[in-house]
């Protein structure tokens, strides 16, 4: 188990940054897996869709530990985002992160966006970290503001504000989704003694712009998801209009031969 | 209840054939209902794939059962594809109809191909839509032979034959996956006296010619499904690659808040 999250950590000191793809179910983990990521994320939006409960609202402790039992036995690293902890209670957040460890999982993302809009007090989101790695030491805690996601004054200051905090709380990295200009990212780099993790933004800087920024790892949030579920419609849509099979628009889907290859019990993992 | 069961049925005898898109959860099939779609039915290759089981083989007895418990509420009728039932036992397929139609349920699909690649007897499926039919008579059976997709001889013959055995026995409609081409289509329509369901293919008639050959209705099967994956897949590799974002080549993605109202409380249903 060491070695895995030994082997999770270095992938943030590579020669490029780490892209870490969210999957929300085994389908799209199994596929991103065998596309050769080393490493995939969970997406909370998309697990949360999936089981037709709200994201960011501490709903789906649940799913999160069922995906998690699921992805057991794939041929790739796993971190799953937890939301807030899904609960106020540091020890809670501890216990479920000692959970997921058990299940193999090497990272978590903890988040200090709360459902009303507001940043939690940064000492809370702290004594989580604290309390997670405390109990589970080996775990990557990827610490997340939503200072930019919120629209909170001064979003730099707070970020930075609350990344020592976390990182004095024991978090392994810092997550700052929102942040888009590279004067920002450059900023965040050089104020942190920890991997910057960024969201990838459509139409935004590429992999490469971005490491050569110094982001350690770049997530694709609920993006696939997203387009997997626009593409699905699409596909719907066509059909509803009688236009020609959307095969133009795009790649040939996978077949059912190889979407059911991807349900074929795990090795060893 | 009865009205759902009848709202169904009408929908089999339009001036324009059922186009019947299927999802395999929460947010596929809130977000198919909420483009307009009267019913959705459910693709048992999409359910299986997403928690990891096999299709086909009667692993998916409790995600499918599971999948219609969080689909109550959506405004749109639901058929559910149970494979072979999920069982030998025809009581046991009859329950399972049974406890999905108290679900709000209007439809299922029965099957007769086995995981080994051979037609069930054609007495063992009727057995079933019988038993189904028997408890729970407002369902709408759509019985389903797989005579063309296992590439048995004379699969004309067999599907003819088979279909007036469960038509025999209850069925209220048959699902003839497979049949491509508008002769055999024209003489199955001519030899039924049920609706008949066919699969699009891409590239294959358009719902609008499927409807002049007097097709009743068209599924997606495990398109929609596949599509998304493919979705995924392809956004990822387009990131990893540093290509532009893929803006061209794919519809733009629902948005975060478009996901998010998808998991909106049900509303009366």
């Amino acid at each position: 188990m060491t070695d895995r999250f030994a082997a999770f950590r270095a992938l943030h000191h590579g020669d490029r940054p780490l892209l870490l793809p969210n999957a929300w179910d085994h389908a799209s983990a199994a596929a991103l897996a065998a596309r050769g990521h080393p490493a995939i994320g969970t997406t909370s939006l998309g697990v949360a869709a999936a089981a037709g409960l709200p994201d960011g609202e501490a709903a789906t402790r649940a799913e999160t530990l069922h995906l998690a039992r699921r992805l057991r036995g794939l041929p790739a690293l796993l971190t799953v985002d937890v939301e807030a902890g899904f609960s106020d209670e540091p020890a809670e957040v501890a216990a479920l992160a000692a959970e997921l460890a058990g299940l193999g999982v090497v990272g978590i993302n903890i988040e200090d966006g709360r459902p009303d809009g507001s940043l939690a007090p940064p000492a809370l989101t702290a004594a989580a970290v604290a309390a997670v790695k405390d109990t589970t030491p080996e775990i990557f805690v990827n610490a997340r503001t939503d200072a930019w996601w919120l629209g909170v004054a001064d979003p730099l200051g707070q970020a930075l504000e609350r990344a020592r905090l976390y990182r004095a709380a024991g978090a392994d990295g810092i997550f700052a989704p929102g942040v888009s200009d590279s004067d920002t990212i450059g900023v965040l780099v050089a104020g942190l003694d920890a991997p910057l993790n960024v969201l990838h933004r459509p139409g935004g800087p590429t992999v490469a712009e971005l490491g050569r920024l110094g982001v350690a790892r770049i997530s694709t949030g609920s993006l696939l998801f997203r387009a997997a579920l626009g593409a699905a419609l699409a596909t719907a849509d066509a059909l509803r209009a009688a236009d020609p099979a959307p095969g133009a628009a795009y790649p040939e889907p996978p077949s059912y031969v190889e979407v059911q290859r991807l349900s074929a019990p795990p090795g060893a993992g």
